[in-house]
């Protein structure tokens, strides 16, 4: 079968590798839709960075390795001891591989794992492939109404919706978003859902702006234009954003966007960071302000996220811009996407 | 009267100046006790920094201003309106000013006030002066069984005591305090009050060290001779500390120690920092770790401060290394401490 594989920095060749076999407790999967995501690119560019450079603790996989960890696809075949999938049925993958037994594990804080991995980055396989073998968990049946292509979209939305839900956001707060990419458009989302006041979204780039505005942002601030405090604390009666969520991992965009925080605020990242930044403590101290990490999802946030779509609370169609064959992966995917980033929100191989 | 005033960085002179009368709303005292504090050491070096280089917006005042703002002594005489205090009660002062009309004052967080000053930084005078006239509110009684000398310590007390009382700690938490100076070994001492489990302190100065194992430290790591991750993770049974008190402000200790806390744990900057530091951030998010700001001190924990040296919970006076006279202040106070800083951990000014 062809296979997307990363032998390493800007070389993701495909390859013609044997189809697995579908061993006990294990579930066999053509993928339908694939989308590429900002750590993909990461990889492509600077990797390997989570893919394993030595076996893997828990996959026991080095690259080279199958990529794609944002996918969905159709069943067709089940091992041995899975009872609760059968051929046919239309599922959605969740990537992360953890080993349930290291102390963040035991304390039920699974995405925290120490030895934490991602199928599509880490072994087993990956969406970009004619198929998949993997452990039965981590796939994720589909409710009827909720189509293939949505839900490869459920694993970015996942990222939004458990960095919402981990915050102290709460109905009726003001909240900035910086950085209007895939996660930022995912969390204005789920602000919207969970019933957000204001939600105002610095982005640079016109194309991401207008796509925020889609989603339900409800101020757009060109950062290069306007004075991001200055703006937010007269757009929330001088007080500041509740909460603040960093999807963009820019030094400057951050300190920029720490004195529109108000005291006692909370400033979640999402973003990984390819630099330190310098962060200027002393304006979190004063205000006690909290800067907390988000990482991931949990196991409910995935499927929270998956129930959102069935309910018609989540439409993320319109973050796709792009649908390419796996043969144009590397062109019209990867290339593209560096290229012309600003272009795009989430482009996904058929 | 005689009054230390700050004239400009390095500029610190014992000037002749007026008493000033004491008038309607404010009280009169005679200071018995001063603590020097960092924040005065770096208004020397470099300032002027909180000291008000036009007129405070609250205080009127700007530099030529008195020093000293950790400080205890006996009232001399009270204006029109003061009802709550007499001419020769022992108070300590509490120097936060605030406007009361921010948006944080609004929302009770005074002392995250958009104008925050200081009695002693910011005008209304200062502990290192024969006299002090200030707003009445800046005047706590004292038990009887509280010293003047102790009581002179209540303002960095008051420091550590919020710091552990905003963070999430609870008793039989483990802890990790990076920094052996006044503030650090405050946050030692509320935490034994507290019921921490293990309080691990890191600390290169070996003076500083021993000084916190007196005061309740369980542990004692030199980041120069031991790996401070691996070793709180012994401690620990593998899992790392609950909560990291950084009173250092140093990034190569920050960035060390964050590897230290458990996922979902969290980091408590009370430290102000010279140069911003490079954070990594990454580390921060894949555990989850929030990374929070504890600024100064509310009422609340500025009375349980009195309350719990009344109580016997607290006991600073070890803190105290030397006393000084106010004609000594410059050379036995503040060069004393730049040059020595490691040996000293409190000067007060008698």
């Amino acid at each position: 079968m062809l296979a997307a594989r990363f032998h390493g920095r800007g070389d993701i060749r495909l390859d013609k590798i044997e189809e697995p076999p579908c061993g006990k407790g294990e579930v066999k999967m053509r993928p339908a839709y694939v989308g590429i995501c900002g750590s993909d690119l990461h990889e492509y560019t600077t990797g390997p960075v989570l893919i394993p450079k030595n076996p893997h603790p828990i996959t026991g996989s080095k690259y080279p390795v199958t990529m794609g960890h944002e996918f969905s696809g159709v069943v067709v075949e089940v091992g041995d001891d899975v009872e609760h999938l059968a051929a046919g049925q239309r599922v959605v993958v969740r990537p992360t591989i953890f080993d349930k037994t290291c102390p963040s594990c035991i304390k039920g804080i699974q995405h925290c794992c120490d030895n934490i991995g991602f199928v599509g980055l880490s072994g087993y396989g990956g969406g970009l492939a004619e198929y998949i073998n993997a452990p039965a968990e981590h796939f994720y049946p589909i409710p009827d109404n909720v189509s293939l292509q949505s839900a490869a979209l459920v694993e970015p939305l996942a990222v939004a919706w458990h960095a919402v839900s981990i915050s102290p956001f709460k109905p009726g707060d003001n909240v900035l978003v910086v950085g209007g990419g895939p996660i930022g458009i995912g969390i204005v989302q789920v602000l919207k859902v969970q019933g957000a006041r204001e939600i105002i979204v610095v982005e640079p780039t016109e194309n991401r702006r207008r796509l925020s505005e889609a989603f339900g942002a409800t101020h757009l601030l060109d950062p290069r234009n306007v004075d991001v405090p200055e703006t937010v604390l007269r757009l929330t009666d001088d007080i500041g954003a509740d909460v603040l969520f960093d999807t963009a991992g820019v030094e400057g965009a951050l300190n920029g966007a720490i004195p529109a925080c108000r005291a006692h605020g909370t400033i979640v990242n999402v973003a990984v960071w390819q630099k330190r930044p310098a962060v200027c403590v002393n304006d979190l101290m004063y205000k006690e302000v909290n800067y907390m990490g988000a990482a991931l999802y949990d196991n409910t946030s995935f499927e929270d996220v998956i129930k959102a779509i069935s309910y018609g609370q989540l439409n993320p169609d319109k973050m796709v811009t792009s649908k390419i064959t796996l043969s144009e992966v590397v062109e019209k995917g990867f290339k593209s996407l560096l290229e012309n980033r600003d272009e795009h929100c989430k482009i996904l191989v058929v």
